[in-house]
């Protein structure tokens, strides 16, 4: 991957470059922000996908999804790099994960059911189960941002007592810790789903993003495994989007365990009318074709965790954070930071006297998330080097 | 417009360049199969719109979409074309008119309450309001395919009486009849919603899609008339992916009635994270800066009315057809072919025998459509010819 003589992938869109995207990132604050909030990566797009979204648009191919090239492409990706065997033929596609969850959700539990979620986690997880009439039930994370299994086992029992069926959203890898759950962890999940009957959901968008176990130190190669691979009754949504950086052009895959197949072919047609078509061939192409561009993308997250290291003990030593084994994500923990144990919210301070837009750790849920802010680690050694300053400087 | 050499844009795109599209209209059946079902026109995009997605693709712009310039081209296309003046900032993006429809109707319905339609309608219609846990409740269209009032009330009085909220969710133009209602019909709905309380919801996607009115015999000059401008609590759906040939990259506003603002207002913010950046910018471009393009849609589908018109009075004169106001379909009532009137579904017969394939009648309601086919107008003179023949062959 041609990384355009800078060090990563991530030094080859200049900072004015990005300021000229509409999206949500580069639009929602004015100019002086820098933001490293929001799952957007300043990354150029893979040549492939450029070509097949341009190329559509160019032959008018512009009308309803359909066949299963998307789930192919999912079952080739995962064959490759997860080494699991995806059953296309009973997979099914949703607009988008979240809108897949809800519907897999909507399939598995009851309105005013429970379904239990893991703060500090992606904050829609709550929203949007709320929306679908459901009850977000919180079994935090433990403080080393693993699984406890003794917190979950109590939220599945209390879950299964008032509710007439019950659900488990697990973020695999989570979001916003970048922890990625183990075998050990997800057989013992799944054996307390069997004997609680909590139907787990598994949140795998971020499976591509495994930064841990390569590059400099090649060591014990944690290596993502699918929750359906361990859990045959869960069902789990996968997409492009997040590691391909196709927020723009939506569309997931639902995959059920070998379990749970009789479930997902319960899903209406219906929902396959709010799938992009333009979604799927961009994401397509991004899974079949693009290993190389994801790969300097995991390069320069490797690279990025180390930079971040380094630039939090030089500049903002207070803060506490290991790089994670997953995700684009930096779950900074700035408890120990004077201002923030008087009760300020990092993230709020970050924005009002630095001028950096980072994600404030309270909508991930409090109280586990209070004192934490995530920072965006898919941008360049120049951003990251700006931002570790302002937030230093807006936290002294 | 430049249709190279054909007569109208519908010419312009060779058969066997269709025939490499990957949408549903030419991947679902086999080669020998004319497909004439499923809203996808056979056009060339514009310019403009293909030279828009590929350079946002090409600046990696591809994150979440934000702000409210889809809104703005909405208003700005409203106020030239309908005169009206849309409230952008009380609009709200949603991921498509359907998914729209639907969280419109959570605002102002509850689980069980009564949702009226008018079948012979989009069949979505009553799988999505179902899905959405309300009851579709109909109040069809009269034998010339207006609405009939005292049918509509009947059905108001039965939905209130059953329902503690209700809602009539009014396709306008009509899908399928293409039937455009006038400012007395929607003065008359409008005063039996307010006397009975019933909410409307106005799926407006057709409105850029009327054919009256102009072209040879500009006479009255039939227009479309929003909605929200003659029933104030009324919330209306827009979007370009229709008259633009867009659902490959789907979005939508929700305008409201001046009365209904505070209700949309109450739409959760995670609505708009289901919506595609892409899909915003594409249909922005296209209605801004393509209006020579929609009018040269609207020429070619006035051509192929009245070519409709000829070949059906050519080749299958019992088929029963005016050309309607509004949308790129043909409604063909064939119940006077004789094998029609022994009970066959003219769509079947078209397919099994004739190798074309329409919208089955029965599909946007029951007894309604029974004995009718929804044919799609947006083709070329050859396919016109070549699928009239095929449907007269196969009723023959």
């Amino acid at each position: 991957m041609d990384v355009r003589g800078g060090t990563t992938i991530f030094d080859s869109v200049p900072l004015d470059a990005l300021r000229r995207r509409t999206s949500q990132k580069w639009r929602r604050y004015p100019a002086d922000v820098l933001p490293m909030y929001v799952a957007e990566m300043d990354v150029p797009q893979p040549e492939a996908v450029v070509r097949a979204v341009s190329d559509a648009m160019r032959a008018g191919d512009t009308g309803y999804v359909h066949g299963p090239g998307y789930a192919e492409a999912i079952a080739g990706f995962a064959a490759a790099r997860y080494g699991w065997d995806v059953p296309v033929a009973d997979c099914r596609l949703v607009p988008d994960v979240m809108l897949g969850i809800v519907e897999v959700l909507r399939l598995v539990t009851d309105p005013g059911d429970a379904v239990v979620i893991n703060p500090p986690v992606y904050p829609p997880f709550v929203q949007f189960v709320e929306h679908a009439d459901r009850r977000p039930l919180p079994a935090p994370l433990g403080p080393d941002g693993r699984l406890d299994l003794d917190v979950l086992a109590a939220a599945f029992a209390a879950a299964t007592t008032d509710s007439r069926r019950a659900a488990y959203l697990l973020c695999h890898p989570h979001n916003p810790t970048g922890t990625l759950h183990t075998a050990a962890e997800l057989a013992a999940v799944g054996e307390l789903a069997r004997r609680y009957g909590v139907r787990v959901v598994a949140d795998e968008i971020h499976a591509p993003l495994v930064t841990a176990g390569r590059g400099e130190q090649d060591g014990a190669r944690p290596r993502f495994v699918p929750t359906t691979t361990v859990i045959p009754s869960a069902i789990a949504l996968h997409s492009a989007s997040k590691a391909f950086n196709l927020a723009a052009l939506k569309a997931a895959v639902a995959v059920p365990g070998p379990d749970a197949r009789a479930d997902l072919a319960r899903l209406p047609e219906i929902v396959l009318h709010g799938v992009s078509h333009l979604g799927a061939v961009a994401h397509t192409t991004a899974l079949r074709d693009c290993g190389d561009w994801l790969d300097a993308v995991l390069d320069g997250l490797r690279h990025n965790q180390r930079l971040l290291s380094d630039l939090l003990a030089t500049h903002l030593p207070a803060a506490r954070w290991a790089p994670p084994d997953a995700t684009y994500f930096a779950w900074l923990d700035l408890r120990d930071v004077p201002a923030v144990r008087d009760g300020a919210d990092p993230a709020r301070l970050a924005l009002d006297r630095g001028r950096l837009a980072l994600n404030p750790g309270p909508t991930f849920g409090a109280p586990e998330g209070v004192g934490f802010a995530r920072l965006n680690l898919a941008a360049s050694t120049a951003t990251l080097e700006d931002g570790v300053r302002r937030l230093a400087s807006a936290l002294a």
